[in-house]
């Protein structure tokens, strides 16, 4: 499919080494046409799958000595020829080699465009070719089991089942078509279709939900820090994220803005949002700040609700109202100043902390790791979890074909426009693994968010 | 020598492919520990330059899909055992198998540490291993070449030469022993020694001498810009280097700390030296920007020295005074201002510009380049170019020694005190390429400033 050949540094630049990939049908030439092994001994072509010490030359100046290693078509990460070249880190080095393909036949890749051809040859489909992007930006242990499912074809073993099932209700329907003038049988076919039609409907809408569980793994699990001013957030969340990020004084009102910050807790990366206190103000940037507030609580999966007195029963009751399907923890900060001995917590379960010195803030970090856990967050199961916007996209619109469908059956459409239906479920399933998807700009589109060099 | 087996990221992190070293003889089995192909094949042990693709795991986890290749004593980089894993280039990735590679014995390498057991065990001297490190370092055409010279053995060439031609003068130095009772043998033997050794001193000083010729191509040549205030020196330098670095404002005196800006021309790295404005002022902090024009002027290989009318015959003086000992360009500014077709030079050559509009600017490039090359500072021949403090400081023992040798040459000393300098000569300069370093701690100190994974 592709008659151009591609290169592009495949690491980042200024280590000790830098690997050069390239990849095509003149892959192999454009080395022989820059290394002196190659030029040297054209009786012995090098073999694959095998490392050979060389020279890069321009003319006769030794640019770098370096490792190359050829894969043959289709043993190759792309399915095509490749090469890869292990330089050393310069960047002069490494443009010039890069300079050197060009002059040879290659062209520079664009982003992502190595694991595009891998996809395009067939080496792997396009949920698995995602998961690479989704690998490589992995940074910590949920997001990275997060790909490497998805890699190992999590999901795509899921769209197989939901497949069969959609070909084997088709099979059903094109049953009922052929006995279509037995009106009493057709009745019963119905139930069952419509009954299989729910189950497949219940599966992709599962899956669908959980993007939201997807999403807040892959960006971090949203933690607001809610509280009146003064009560002590931002130095909470400097003594949770381990810095000075956000600026403390004992002036009221000083975080204005949102501020954000993530740490990882046993693997599960939060995002913790400091916020403006909630408390009335005559100061208009403030105010802003408040309304902010509410709409970073609207976001949060979990609220931390920082107090260092009694709430009133309406204060209470506001809580309860903001933390509606959230999880909520009370804390009660300046612990140093209270009398812990004769402390009666106010609310049950209630963790006491001081921010300023840095007491229990360890026991907090565990608590919120817990109420994530609770709410189904940590993913610490195998289960398929979806966590890029394009598959949950195609399974709203699944969702939306196959409710079609259901409403065909209840309505006794006819067979073969229910079977339509049927078939454009398929179709719109088809793009997350991307076996249906036919057009170029998409796909470029997909891969354009990827590194140059895979 | 090493007991221990080290491993490092050889590559800068946050790429699409990270590679792991491990070096030692604990190599292969830390792989083996934690690669599945290694652990289900262990009837067929993995093959030394071969290519494997492999998964790395933690207990049933799949860590990586990745790439494997092993290289066996002494067919190494450092001549030990060897392996390389090409991993993507997640941070959570490469974290996690350098971790396991030391839960299964290796330990994380120092800096330059690799290259440090390549030269204990002899695959390269010292003078090449630290060619190592400025290779990577090497970002233009001219300190790429250094580096590879030096790599290639070009310093450790006219070492050996500089040794043979020592050793000569020994065994000259014992033939004038065995025949010490012939008086009037001795004085004939005497003129042929005390040559030979002038010989080998001017050949160590020359290359002492290249140093400065190094510095400069290392560090790029200094260029300093130098002229009244307000006559367009930030504008030059914004123009020579293409951004806006450097504060323009139409108020004199604006540039009162120097700042430096460094470009390529014709592959040669040329650093340019902005300066505060030659004028008396009664501004404290302006005049120490004076003090320091000074001194960079002194520190410049050529001066600019930008004009926008003629200067009085005092200045001429101080200007020319100033220049001694360096190329200088004399530039006549705001050439927008004037009109050309009558302008009479006044001082030639003159180059004609417009810092503002931009125009004269690349001629004036090519004319520094120009300076440059007259000034033998381009180093586009193949000759041996001490870049190395280290060297630099070897090469200047070295000639102390030999300076002693002729004393005692000329005031008839006795042989074998002689041949004691001599001996002193040979090991000094057996330092460059290592042989006679003997301390650890010396070694260490030179590859702690190399970077990790080297």
């Amino acid at each position: 499919m592709n008659n151009d050949t591609i290169c592009a540094l495949a690491t980042a630049p200024s280590g000790a080494l830098g690997i050069i990939r390239i990849s095509g049908p003149q892959a192999v030439q454009a080395l022989s046409a820059i290394c002196s092994a190659c030029r040297d001994n054209s009786a012995k072509p090098l073999q694959a799958n095998h490392t050979y010490y060389t020279h890069i030359k321009e003319g006769n100046t030794t640019i770098d000595e370096v490792i190359v290693t050829i894969y043959r078509a289709p043993h190759s990460y792309t399915g095509e020829d490749c090469v890869e070249i292990s330089c050393h880190g310069s960047s002069y080095i490494l443009n010039k080699v890069l300079e050197l393909l060009v002059q040879n036949g290659c062209r520079m890749a664009n982003p992502g465009e190595f694991t595009q051809r891998a996809f395009l040859n067939g080496k792997m489909d396009l949920s698995q070719a995602e998961a690479v992007a989704d690998l490589i930006a992995s940074r910590n242990k949920t997001t990275h089991q997060m790909a490497m499912n998805q890699l190992r074809g999590g999901i795509s073993t899921e769209l197989a089942q939901l497949r069969d099932q959609l070909l084997h209700l088709t099979t059903l329907l094109e049953l009922e078509l052929d006995f279509s003038d037995h009106e009493d049988l057709e009745f019963a076919d119905r139930t069952e279709l419509l009954s299989l039609t729910q189950k497949i409907d219940e599966h992709i809408t599962h899956l669908a939900h959980t993007f939201e569980t997807g999403q807040a793994l892959k960006q971090g699990i949203p933690v607001a820090i809610v509280g009146k001013t003064n009560v002590g957030k931002s130095t909470l969340l400097n003594q949770l994220v381990g810095d000075n990020r956000a600026i403390v004084s004992d002036i009221h009102g000083t975080t204005r803005d949102t501020i954000e910050e993530s740490i990882d807790i046993n693997g599960v990366q939060f995002r913790f949002i400091d916020t403006a206190g909630l408390r009335t103000t005559e100061d208009k940037v403030e105010q802003i700040g408040i309304e902010r507030t509410i709409q970073k609580i609207n976001q949060a999966r979990i609220i931390i609700w920082l107090l260092d007195q009694r709430p009133t029963p309406d204060e209470m009751d506001e809580m309860e109202t903001l933390s509606k399907g959230k999880s909520s923890i009370y804390v009660h900060n300046k612990a140093d100043l209270i009398d812990q001995e004769y402390f009666i917590p106010y609310v049950l379960p209630l963790s006491l902390i001081s921010a300023k010195k840095g007491e229990g803030i360890e026991r907090l970090k565990q608590r919120i790791y817990e109420e994530a856990k609770v709410a189904g967050l940590t993913n610490n199961s195998n289960e398929v979890i979806v966590a890029n916007a394009r598959h949950y996209d195609v399974l709203i619109r699944a969702h939306e074909s196959i409710e079609n469908v259901l409403d065909g059956l209840n309505q006794q459409l006819s067979g073969d426009l229910i079977a339509e239906d049927l078939r454009l479920v398929l179709s719109t399933l088809g793009e997350i693994t991307g076996g249906t998807i036919t057009s170029q700009e998409t796909l470029n589109n997909i891969f354009s968010h990827f590194c140059v060099g895979k």
